[in-house]
């Protein structure tokens, strides 16, 4: 598929402008002309050249206000016995994510951006409305992957467009930056799956504790996603040419599918688009398969505690993530963190005195 | 040297209460029955248990205000030529500093702290008096280490002395966490000689290019590190033995010795103190040999690129750096950032739900 052909798909007309590397250029010189040894603000550095060619050059760089959409979607894989957490902990959490009281929502109003709950598609029919909640269900959970696919590919489809349409109509909001985290009962279990589908870890590779699994039941989620990777015609072999929207309405889930969605969307307007852990992870490798120009907007927040995520993001090659504090939680909450980094880089290119501004003499000028 | 004895140096009846073991589980028990999976938040869940004992015990945590200090002192070394910058450059950056264009200045802005300029003893004398700075002079900056000390032992604990005093001194205004950071033109080559003198690198092992010295400067770093260590007395076959004073007076600087003083006095106050990068390490190496307890209240904010901060924290072996951002700029930049992430560990202790309060099964109900 081409990546075009996909895109217009998705939404008639949507389209990823790519970078231009004159921007990052210009970044950097405006960068090392900022009263620091050239280069010695690092990995924030590299973050406001970054956002300064996602802004297709324009200045002050703007990162507020910002938006972190935590997409929740039940799995019918759940029924394999692949999580330590009963179904329901998925509405339940969705309940705890409007009341305020989930990791995602202190950490969002910790770091400054703002939150709301999208429901894809959770077992159990919809919630009553709520200012915070997004309703973008695609169905009542997927079907089980074991058995067939996850959803038909015209689910799949309509879960990117939502999502893309979601994301776009933040963007005209003016909404600076978005973010995605999910909640999923399960939902490591397809993510492992689609690592395998598109990146071809080997389910051994790709599956690890998740929530709180034991050895018995991570040994399971292998068999389990072996067993779905069959049934659906995916072989980890054959990855690079395996069809995104096939591994997606496969062995994907609704909050998967709508994350890739938001992040296209996202990237369509040329905005940042913070991607947390391992299942948001997921997500990104379907919309990159899908459009590799995203890897321009994206920004890895954080490499997560669980094993696979690092070897799957290192066969992705897109780039290392920013933080490193061994956490496993999802929700967006490595995502919000990660914002604050945003806030930084983007202070560090808009506010620091030039050398010549501040009357300081540039390094090297007695050599 | 006891720890004791040395603290009441410094300032009669200094002390430092350790974190009771107890209040770390306390921690973690809150922690535990928070909605998340056990450990899922991983670093934060480590910097609120700490935070928690550092509290002795009391919740909620709180780390706002919170001061950055970001101390300045010139060196004598200077003259032997190992810094691509002049020396003027420690009082132009003060400026900028005053001014609010620097690195720490836009980073303290953009994570919520405030910052003051410490004058430590910059070379030519006193600046004029601004609200944003504090003069402890020391003297016009330290004598050439490699001719004999770079201070008098007095002056050492004269330097710790203003430092600690300083600290305590917030702390009753109601500061709830300090930072350190520094500006020192040359700075890098004693912080060099510390790390021989403290842990027992071998001054080859122990320099770097700093703000920018290209390989034949950094040969000559490690020559004039060697000199000045021969020169004082301190083998770093002997680092164990060394005393952290005399090597404070014999290869440190004015910067650095208050710096160490303000990490001694906010730990007295059972305050969070934030160390920098390479240069902060290495007061933080004297402070914590000088008492080891230090450590229950430092936090290490991140990885510097200087190449020797890895090999000289591992060394030191009071726990890894938060963040990993290649950053190597100084002036408490790195502590600044890493300033966001108390308050995310903050955040999660004292706002995120139970179990019980948000009606969700805790992991592993089905098990």
């Amino acid at each position: 598929m081409s990546s075009a052909g996909c895109l217009e798909e998705i939404i008639p007309g949507l389209r990823i402008v790519p970078v231009d590397p004159a921007d990052l250029l210009a970044a950097q010189q405006h960068l090392d002309n900022l009263t620091k040894p050239r280069g010695s603000l690092g990995r924030l550095e590299e973050l406001a050249r970054r956002l300064y060619g996602m802004a297709g050059g324009r200045s002050p760089l703007v990162v507020s206000p910002a938006m972190m959409l935590t997409v929740a979607g039940d799995h019918g894989v759940a029924a394999q016995g692949v999580s330590p957490c009963p179904q329901i902990v998925t509405r339940q959490m969705v309940a705890n994510f409007l009341q305020g009281g989930a990791g995602v929502n202190v950490l969002c109003r910790a770091s400054g951006m703002e939150m709301r709950v999208v429901d894809a598609g959770c077992a159990g029919g919809p919630f009553a409305p709520h200012p915070h909640l997004i309703d973008l269900r695609l169905g009542d959970g997927t079907a089980d992957m074991t058995q067939g696919p996850a959803m038909r590919r015209e689910t799949a489809l309509e879960a990117l467009r939502r999502g893309a349409t979601l994301a776009r109509r933040l963007a005209e909001e003016g909404y600076a930056c978005l973010g995605t985290g999910e909640m999923g009962i399960a939902n490591t279990t397809p993510a492992s799956a689609l690592y395998c589908a598109l990146l071809g870890l080997t389910p051994q590779e790709a599956v690890g504790p998740g929530a709180g699994a034991g050895p018995a039941m991570v040994a399971h989620k292998a068999e389990v996603v072996d067993r779905a990777l069959r049934v659906n015609g995916l072989s980890p072999a054959q990855a690079e040419h395996n069809d995104p929207l096939h591994a997606l309405s496969a062995v994907g889930g609704f909050e998967i599918g709508v994350m890739a969605g938001i992040m296209l969307g996202a990237a369509s307007c040329r905005l940042p688009v913070l991607v947390d852990g391992f299942i948001c992870s997921a997500a990104y490798v379907v919309a990159v398969r899908i459009c590799p120009t995203l890897a321009h907007y994206a920004i890895l927040s954080h490499a997560s505690a669980e094993p696979a995520h690092a070897p799957a993001l290192a066969r992705l090659g897109t780039g290392r993530p920013l933080l490193q504090l061994d956490m496993r939680l999802g929700e967006g909450t490595g995502g919000a963190v990660a914002y604050g980094l945003l806030r930084c880089a983007a202070a560090v290119f808009n506010d620091m005195a030039t050398f010549q501004s501040a009357q300081v003499s540039p390094e090297g000028s007695i050599l």
